[in-house]
């Protein structure tokens, strides 16, 4: 595959290079971080410092951290009724009609509790409608709000929306899997109380992601996982080493690189939206008039199927997606362009092209070369099936 | 670490040389195995081949195997009031009293729908009690016991049990963490309804394992981590593609080394604990009088404290445990002990040796050595204290 050009960097990203050496590295170290002796040692210092490197990435601190399996299962860690200090239960859970599914399906909390809140045209959280439900709402909220949308890229107004939420009594989880190393992403700064990561979006292994928590004073919801002492008892299981090793590489290179990784993304996307809008001026960039991650496009053409698209560009040695990867293998439409009221026609051509720290001038090229190719081809034949 | 001998298998086996290879390799697939484009099949394919591997290691169909982030989750997913078809609700949860933290905990059933069951002093599950405890229930009950215990190595009655569990109908989980890869451990031949494993145990990256059930006409229980639609449905977030690959490969080796593998550790035990008795004729090996796995010695030696001697162990090059990795750091007294009706003072000295493939004759021998130089200086030093 060395000569494909790989834009599915929202699905996952290649591993970088402080990661697998990090990995590689790990894959030799036998102990178990629970064991005493110098093996157990050896693995337990691997673990920490990774987990220094991750909460630096968001200025956090380590104490902070619980590293788990990956952001589905740190969405659904987050979100539980049992969470904060006492006697607190929290009775509702809100969360934006454009969350990531493990979102969506409420975590811990049963379906009747939790509460959609809509978005506007342009794909951002609808804040006036937050504050309202937050006010209409007798007992205290959970929020759930991501920072970028995975589909359209979409920044959300994360800071503002913690403002509402925290005069209103409420506690706010932010989904920050798609825009960290893309934007800055201090939880400070967001106001966020729970956040989470996920270590092969920016390109770590798959399978380590983290919950971490604003302030040491917030007790971690109670344990998904229950059994063995580790991660301070917000998660029991050995410590997945390897891959954790390589999140702590990738968060510190993500850091490292951030303002120079996203000038360049930027910078590339600029070049591939304005190639598409010359190349098709019929082609509709959804969430274009919001602020967005500068490594996501998300393009339509009326006419262009995203399925068979998608298959076209593949055997053109191009990888994109018709959205989200978790779906495995369900063609469903968008729930995030429907939020957004993308009419279904339009949003079935919905192709989510996203870049990375390395995507080259090159890569965007053959895109577009292809993207004349395939839109050709696919829109001949669909003007041909509508005659 | 080179000249270190390392005797805690059942804390974490060292990466077998094939999971090592097809871990390494994994870390260079770049795709999602949800995406549907090269990158993302090529993942896929990895997996599912994985999921081959994982299967004929226990007698079962890829089908019926759900990848998990290890023992621990699979043991909490298994664990849970909706379970199997239709209406089935289990209303209550049957543990032995020397099941992993893991399953003491529960998984899903409330603390008050969890029952331990004794066990005898040579640490097998006392079935007649459990017959009783069945006869007793009105509701259906989900039983979990052990194949193998982790300090001991005891292996359990799991057949006879099955028998019993399915004659008052009711389900069996199987916890064979520690089994596989030391013993045959076919999960139709045991009967077993639903069958965990541990990928790190085997020689496999931590941060991986599976939950399997026997028939595909049993619905996994209801998934513990909701979101994208990931093994099945019965367990969403990204696929961890290298552990998993690496399990696989470990999964294959441990099949195809089993009779030569556990041959090697059953004569390499005898000849640790011939040595043991002959140097230390006061040492009780505990579970002795019962069927065990063949790399797994529980010891102690009365006077000698196991905190204190393995760090002596450590300091002498040799890594061995006072009892399970999973307590991070608390020192507390074995449950499986005290469950056996081992008194606290001797408990308290109980050093696990465990041993795997690559063990050799030298390491035993060390061991020996450095354990004549152990007990005889915190013997001495015990006594010193007494007088």
């Amino acid at each position: 595959m060395s000569h494909r050009v790989y834009l599915d960097w929202n699905a996952t990203a290649p591993l970088r290079p402080q990661a697998r050496d990090a990995a590689s590295a790990a894959l030799d170290v036998v102990g178990n971080p629970s064991s005493v002796h110098a093996e157990g040692r050896a693995a337990r210092r691997l673990v920490e410092a990774a987990r220094e490197q991750v909460a630096a990435l968001v200025g956090s601190d380590a104490r902070n951290v619980v590293f788990t399996s990956g952001g589905t299962e740190a969405n659904v860690l987050a979100l539980t009724p049992v969470i904060g200090a006492g006697d607190a239960r929290y009775v509702r859970l809100m969360v934006s009609a454009i969350e990531h599914p493990s979102v969506l399906a409420g975590g811990r909390f049963a379906a009747e509790e939790v509460e959609r809140l809509p978005v506007t045209e342009s794909g951002q959280i609808d804040l006036s409608s937050l504050q309202r439900r937050l006010a209409a709402d007798a007992g205290k909220a959970l929020v759930s709000l991501m920072l970028a949308n995975n589909e359209t890229g979409v920044i959300q107004p994360i800071s503002e929306a913690a403002q509402l939420v925290h005069a209103a009594g409420g506690i706010l989880h932010v989904d920050a899997v798609q825009a960290v190393g893309r934007i800055p992403c201090d939880i400070n700064a967001l106001g966020a109380d729970l956040l989470t990561l996920s270590g092969h979006k920016i390109g770590a292994p798959k399978g380590v992601g983290a919950l971490i928590r604003r302030d040491a004073a917030l007790p971690i919801p109670d344990p998904l996982i229950r059994g063995g002492g580790q991660e301070r008892g917000a998660r029991a299981g050995t410590e997945n080493v390897v891959a954790i090793a390589g999140f702590g590489a990738a968060a510190a290179a993500a850091l490292a690189g951030l303002a120079a990784e996203s000038g360049r993304m930027l910078a590339l996307r600029s070049r591939l939206e304005a190639a598409l809008t010359r190349v098709s001026p019929r082609a509709v960039i959804f969430g274009a008039e919001a602020e967005r991650v500068p490594n996501t496009t998300l393009v339509a053409q009326p006419g262009m199927k995203a399925e068979t698209a998608i298959i076209a560009f593949d055997l053109d040695g191009v990888a994109v997606s018709s959205g989200a990867a978790c779906s495995s293998g369900k063609v469903q439409p968008s729930h995030v362009l429907a939020a957004m009221g993308v009419p279904p026609g339009l949003a079935r051509g919905a192709i989510r092209l996203s870049l990375g720290p390395t995507t080259t001038e090159s890569d965007i090229d053959r895109f577009i070369e292809a993207w004349i190719k395939v839109s050709a081809a696919l829109l001949k034949e669909s003007q041909g099936i509508a005659a």
